[in-house]
């Protein structure tokens, strides 16, 4: 088990102590996903969050009429779940794969809760975690809300270059909420 | 200055004693606010949060083409800001404009930063409410992004009924990402 990432992202926020950081990893449990293969599936209960040490993850929900919406992606030093069902113990409202081969750090609900009780500077680096979400989401929203498809997909690629690399231009599509025909299209007209 | 409905809304997910709701009292700062007003301007910087005790605010961003975008409202016992903008201390991406005549509960960047530091049970409250925040934007994003403009209108309708009685179907239009006439022929198509 190798928390050497996550600590350092932690120490970019907060200062953990010794035993801190040995009760943390303590916690942690090492996980190791091929490509393609799911952490987690619409309607399963959400148990754990993900940090990513290496690799490429998507969420995405699948509408009943079978339509694939990208959620997030995650790559190296990021957290994944599916915060609301995780939150509030309810079924999964999105699926996670492996979009490349991952080691992942899961850390169940359970043991989360023990380390917010126990170590109160960890609870400050999910807050700032959490804040930095919420605002990457609402930026998102303004983003979606107010400017052209072409617009997103140009802000995609400057702001996440090493997951524009790697995914689909059919997963691109479906996180910007435009058809990949028309993704094409711009494509074309921006060559 | 009254924190009773800010002291009760706490109560929901932590417990403060009596010198932490002292503390925390004095660092707020009682605001009303007439509607139409603004307690914040794009570009202006964004040093507050605000709670509130009555009324109801939008938020919106206009875009370079004048075109209005509703990132959120908010009524009573929500806190409201620019999140990315307070907590980096940036200019402003969206005005914050009452609806109806407000009180609010007027708290600080560096009051706010002052109380997490010592009232970790604060820290809690507050982390919690950033989960649900980023919850509630995902979950509106999986919704923008996988159901129909129709769909969302009767999820807006239903989940927020004291807001859309209060605000004008244009504002509701530019919270759901669609025209007014859009939302005007799916209103038809209702009735």
């Amino acid at each position: 088990m190798d928390p050497t990432l996550l600590l350092a992202h932690i120490r970019k926020h907060v200062k953990l102590d010794l035993p801190e950081q040995q009760l943390l990893a303590s916690s942690l449990v090492e996980k190791s996903v091929k490509r393609k293969e799911f952490v987690l599936k619409q309607e399963e209960s959400c148990k754990h969050i993900y940090f990513v040490n290496s690799g490429l993850l998507r969420a995405f929900h699948l509408s009943p009429q079978g339509k694939d919406s990208t959620i997030m992606f995650a790559t190296k030093e990021w957290w994944i779940t599916d915060m609301y069902c995780f939150v509030n113990r309810l079924p999964a409202m999105v699926n996670i794969q492996a979009v490349q081969d991952c080691e992942l750090l899961s850390l169940s609900k359970d043991h989360l809760d023990k380390v917010f009780s126990e170590i109160p500077r960890f609870e400050r680096y999910f807050r700032i975690l959490m804040e930095n979400a919420y605002s990457r989401e609402q930026l998102r929203m303004i983003q979606n809300l107010s400017n052209t498809a072409k617009e997103r997909y140009n802000t995609f690629l400057n702001k996440y270059p090493d997951i524009s690399a790697h995914v689909t231009q059919k997963q691109i599509a479906s996180y910007l909420g435009i058809t990949p025909e028309f993704l094409s299209a711009i494509r074309a007209e921006k060559d």
